[in-house]
């Protein structure tokens, strides 16, 4: 499998493990010194696997989520590192019902160590965020 | 064309025959034996390439569907054979105005047999499943 | 990056500088000749880049659009063209709060000049096109 199937899979990783709450295998997608960032549509600056991930299990705890992720532009940038754009959809079902569905765009740069690549830097720019109580149940 | 790239198309002729209910297509692209299992929400498992088709002409009749893949993983398992998971978005119009849009992955595994990739497996495990009537017509 | 991939991320830029209206830049990966049908679901055919991008910035001002394509078909026909099909869903919302959520097909032919591939011809067919007032805003 050559560097940029290999990142596919681990975007694809990404968002399968998030969405199934696999949140040990979830652990891994992300380097130790990652930056999150989603100052673009109000939140923060998130930096350390860890710390994100204990601010994901309390975001996310009793919802149902979708993160879909779509066309990769993936970029090698040195034989260890890799720059990428996915282009994303996300669904969340919040406890008292609100739906969130959300558009945008993943700009993110990625790191192999060991063999393996990790997401490094993730910064998710919005297209649109629209949220509604559902039609129906 | 890779044996990764050719499953991806294998998997993209799977979603696009079954939507345009080109179903000669579309059975090419099960072997004669596979296994399809929706036990994860209340179906069935089906084995045989010929008894699926049957069931989804019968089920689709009349329906608008669309079948979305996203973010493959897949897994040489042999120069013959592939492990592969599939995030899902599914969308099915019934006759009644009913809207179905259901989120899932498919856990599938496929052949190679005289140089041509095929489904041999496929169980589909759902995240949400939302039904409605639509809000306008 | 070989050919493959490098038509599918000329796809992801399609989508991508569409959806930002970076016009410069969508311009970009389209040739010259292009030839954009619309005519399955009533829309016509344009001919020439330039007129095509004329024809969106009037089109789409002032809205807010999602476009996204799935699970590429990408064949070589020779070392510098090839077919192409790709899933879509496109969510475009007008500037009365109209949202249009549709569903088709795009089947497309490829060039590659001086380097760089492009778009040379695009023709849209719809599965489906459901048009709504936003539930909430």
């Amino acid at each position: 499998m050559d560097d940029i199937e290999a990142i596919k899979q681990l975007k694809a990783r990404y968002c399968r493990l998030l969405d199934t709450k696999d949140w040990e295998g979830y652990r891994q997608v992300l380097t130790d010194d990652v930056v999150i960032d989603t100052t673009d549509y109000g939140g923060n600056v998130v930096t350390g696997g860890d710390a994100f991930l204990e601010f994901l299990r309390v975001a996310l705890a009793d919802t149902v989520t979708v993160h879909q992720c779509h066309t990769p532009e993936i970029t090698m940038t040195s034989p260890s590192s890799a720059d990428g754009i996915w282009a994303m959809e996300d669904r969340v079902r919040f406890p008292d019902g609100t739906d969130l569905n959300g558009f945008g765009h993943y700009h993110e740069t990625y790191e192999k160590a060991d063999g393996t690549w990790r997401i490094k830097a993730s910064k998710l720019t919005r297209l649109r965020m629209d949220f509604a109580k559902p039609a129906s149940g």
